[in-house]
């Protein structure tokens, strides 16, 4: 299966971490040390997960190949829901006006984008569909507390929209060639770790064993992924981890033996932008793939879900 | 694929109509004319979505005819999730201590099962996935209104249990036949008759479109789905629709022109269990089957999805 086209949008406002010094006494050396992170953006008035899922897909509708009505599946990710009854793929479905497709949503918190591609891969191979939407959203700071020291400067808001073909469509479509995924809520503190219960917020009472699993999942997902598809790390041009900390980027990267200029990530201005993220960061930096090129995006998310996928450009 | 068991699970607080009468000013006579419910049942404390879900498998466990450790596939549904992070699927795998499977969680709301059971079909169309668990828990209760007179008296809890395999285990497997699932957030007011913001709880303000909705899908998926498999509607020895209001349950049954005996249900003393209703239901007449017997799902679920599925015993 094949990237046909892809895009994203965060939101305008800009949130510096001066901000968390007033709200939270964090200082901006304090931020950019523990986590890398800048800057984030966050939702305006009237945004949420649903409208800017429907922004990028708005923009990726004049990128991609084929006509919209072909679009035969439509699958929403997030774990911060505006609404978990019209949920972001209904929210898609409606602005797409495409009668009767399968639209649902899925969440496995930050690790969902890669979940939801793998079940695209399974409506191909049923053949119920062959031309799909994958839209990644989450809204944080409609959850998120601000004045929580632990938590609150991490989270950014964005989303992004991947258009997946089964048959390719042009030259310059990315194959998705694997995708694997796999859970280990059995481990650590998996249940524990890092919660949002609508009702009460996020809480993270164990930041650091989710940081020690992300940091041990992500490389060992990627390398299982290469091993099947005949591969080593050293065939990575570019290797997109999920953007929780830029430390556990780093981390990930001291584990394959990767040099960091192969990492691609945007924590320093977007936050953590939950199962958007790794989309997110997939589009920013587009202009810069050739021909060739492999990609394996990796992620981790609370509940501990952990997945990769091999792309070549 | 087979449903090689089933389990269900409902907490053991029963809200009779005379509590609405006290909170909402509602008789009993009302309540019992415009949805056919006489009582539901209500999660008791530190009872949620996740724990529910947890009790069906616990049950479902002790009925399957394969080691436990053969699962390779959890999906969770609900639409009232108590945690978005660790979400119901997380909380099973948690439970079953089974390592590396791919576990997440699915909403289209009250459709959800459906779509689960098809992104099952979906694994095992990959050959990712023999032994899969579906796992449909809803907390109503969590996030409604008791006095709002509109739709404070519909919601039930509950939660059921499928265990699906791909190759058929025993002579009482269930055969799953075919699943078709399709959104229609293009229709009515799809996004906006009823919505569950999390942070705003249920609102409803256009129960009539969904009603109209509900009547009109599950009649015309049902018929898709028995014509595409050679089948007629006097095929059918059970009907198994949405539990969301009696009226609905008989309208469908006028339209496909079924006699109301072929309809299974509980609504009338579980309320509006969500997604889980039709697989509580499933369960609770399992002694009724016979071989040869041919059940149809339907379901069609607020944000406008709808869905069909065809069981052989």
């Amino acid at each position: 299966m094949y990237i046909d086209a892809m895009a994203s949008y965060v939101p305008q406002e800009v949130v510096p971490n001066a901000y968390f010094e007033q709200v939270a006494g964090l200082t901006n050396d304090w931020i950019v040390e523990r986590t890398g992170i800048r800057e984030r953006r966050k939702a305006g008035e009237g945004e949420n997960t649903n409208t800017m899922g429907v922004k990028a897909v708005e923009t990726g509708l004049d990128l991609i190949s084929f006509s919209p009505d072909k679009i035969d599946l439509i699958v929403g990710a997030t774990y911060t829901p505006h609404d978990t009854i019209v949920t972001l793929a209904h929210a898609i479905q409606h602005r797409l006006d495409i009668h009767d497709v399968p639209s649902f949503s899925v969440s496995s918190a930050c690790s969902s984008l890669v979940n939801a591609v793998e079940i695209v891969e399974g409506y191909f191979a049923m053949n119920k569909a062959t031309h799909a939407v994958v839209v990644v959203s989450d809204h944080n700071t409609a959850y998120s507390n601000d004045e929580d020291p632990k938590s609150g400067p991490l989270w950014g808001d964005g989303a992004a929209a991947l258009f997946i073909t089964k048959e390719k469509h042009h030259d310059r479509a990315i194959r998705i060639t694997d995708v694997l995924t796999g859970g280990a809520a059995t481990r650590g503190k998996a249940t524990q770790a890092i919660t949002l219960r609508p009702l009460a917020g996020f809480d993270m009472p164990f930041g650091k064993d989710v940081f020690i699993h992300a940091c041990q999942y992500m490389p060992s997902a990627t390398n299982d992924l290469l091993k099947r598809n005949g591969k080593t790390v050293e065939d990575i041009r570019f290797l997109i981890p999920h953007q929780a900390n830029l430390r556990i980027t780093k981390n990930v990267m001291e584990t394959l033996k990767l040099p960091e200029e192969k990492a691609l990530g945007n924590i320093q201005i977007r936050g953590n932008t939950g199962c958007a993220g790794c989309g997110i960061v997939l589009d920013e930096n587009k202009d810069r793939y050739q021909p060739g090129d492999l990609i394996v995006i990796t992620v981790f998310g609370g509940g501990y879900s952990y997945g990769a996928m091999l792309l070549e450009v």
